[in-house]
């Protein structure tokens, strides 16, 4: 089969070899996939990972271990736990320390003509929902994570950070909770399309006074996305870390033990909600298309998808 | 009156003029007060105080705006805030950005004959409370912070890092919650104390497992006690920070993010609950107390608190 193969660089490898079944797995013909940061930095050579890439996709199941999943439109999450540990079983599944990560880590991925997942993975994709809207599910889960982990109430004043893929998803969730939201970024176009959800975008941090923030949402992953977002945040508020960054952070720990902040980091997220809000049209997140590509030109797709101003870039395999 | 004053150092001053009433405070003879940490570092220039130290302290109102405190035996909150911004008005007085704290910014504090703080923020001491046990109701107020701000289950395994002054009073109260909990520290004698009580102590972490708790509590403000706490977390788990720290900490924040770490700052807490557990005997700190001085000889006091293995040093007017 085809696959976009992460290996000291990127590769479109024709040839590469279908993926073999374990037991209890399905194989999946991937009909669109999206491509992630976390791609380009895998690409870059974060985690060491050699394999196919993606893990952004929505498929059909050609060859499941039980006959009621033939023919089904999916979409899958990340994490393959063994559902056995005491992680697992303390319902942290995307925690397993046996886990492999589609794409990421120990598990081919998504760019490729057919990729495996466990059943327990799998979401059907209910049909009012695109294939578009669909290959968003895993960011917009991570999204949703947020709201599992705080408890955001609708009189909180919260200001996302970054006005990139994840930051505009965030602001697409966290705007459902009725809260006062500003999305803080520095691109007209990203910004005009949190406008178009009626979210509150403005450049940079203006008339926010110091402290305004009962929970700012960090999605820069830079350095002073970080300084910002202590700046807007009120004492006992809470700082979510969307992003990942470079290196250590020096962090003035001692503030944060006066001004009794909460740091919370946040990765993946559940895919159910992610999908509810789809198909109940409170979330479209096509906006975010930029681009799509066939899986053949996957290069050109990736050189396309790190220029400034693009959003997400799709390779239909 | 006499006072401690923190001037580019420690001095016993002989005369220092005794607190003037504004409107609505009260004049408070001290009648014990404890050193702390804090007062150490504020003598080596920590916040640049100059004034009369203390904030650890349990007095008897001699002077106040209602004749119905005349009399009372008392404890008080240190922070002395507006209650009229918007800070006080949403609970949250501790960070009130008008405040002033006894013996810590611009407020003179308890190491003294008199001192003056606002009607709110006196707590009368209740009879069974001795003088040696209310003198600990500040940092005890501090150690039940945690349960305000961390709902910790009588399932969780909570991991209590040092054992100084407020590592033993943290893990006094986290006993109460049920939780399995560990407290690790290197000193015999102060591990004693907590064994005392009832809380399984050690040397060192030996056998507890990466990613053993539920919870950590950081009691140590040293960068390897950190690394500690978050070796000891599982994902998703809770480390609250209790110290505060020299300069900053290079922290691996991405790492945070993947293991969804929620780290919280945590420093004064609220005073009834802390009687309150006083009053029920629930828990007596009186074994932490070391050495008690008179006030006239503060600095030698002040020089005792700082020796190896010396807990509470306390100060009498």
């Amino acid at each position: 089969m085809r696959a976009l193969v992460c290996d000291h660089g990127l590769r479109c490898d024709p040839a590469y070899p279908k993926p073999a079944l374990p037991s209890g797995e399905a194989l999946v013909r991937v009909r669109l996939a999206g491509i992630c940061n976390t791609d380009v930095e895998l690409v870059r050579g974060y985690m060491g990972f050699q394999g196919v890439l993606g893990h952004e996709f929505v498929g059909e199941v050609v060859q499941p271990p039980d006959p009621a999943w033939q023919g089904k439109r999916v979409v899958g999450d990340i994490n393959a736990a063994c559902y056995a540990c005491e992680t697992c079983q303390a319902g942290r599944h995307t925690h397993c320390p046996h886990r492999t990560t589609l794409g990421i880590f120990r598990r081919d991925g998504a760019f490729a003509d057919f990729l495996r997942l466990p059943i327990p993975n799998l979401y059907p994709v209910p049909d009012f929902v695109t294939d578009e809207q669909a290959v968003f599910v895993e960011p917009l889960a991570a999204a949703c994570e947020i709201l599992e982990q705080v408890a955001i109430r609708p009189t909180d004043r919260v200001v996302v950070l970054g006005d990139g893929k994840l930051g505009l998803l965030v602001s697409a969730v966290l705007r459902l909770t009725g809260a006062a939201l500003r999305l803080v970024g520095r691109h007209p176009d990203k910004l005009a399309i949190a406008a178009a959800w009626g979210v509150a975008a403005q450049p940079g941090s203006g008339d926010l006074p110091a402290g305004w923030a009962d929970v700012v949402v960090e999605c820069t992953g830079s350095p002073t996305g970080f300084a910002l977002a202590r700046k807007l945040l009120r004492p006992r508020g809470t700082l979510v870390l969307k992003s990942t960054y470079h290196g250590a952070l020096p962090v003035d720990m001692s503030a944060l033990v006066v001004d009794e902040i909460t740091l919370v980091g946040s990765r993946c997220g559940p895919f159910a909600p992610a999908l509810r809000l789809l198909e109940s049209g409170l979330i479209d997140p096509t906006p975010l298309i930029s681009a799509e590509y066939a899986l053949s030109d996957g290069e050109a797709a990736f050189t396309r998808a790190v220029e400034p101003g693009v959003l997400k870039v799709l390779l239909r395999p």
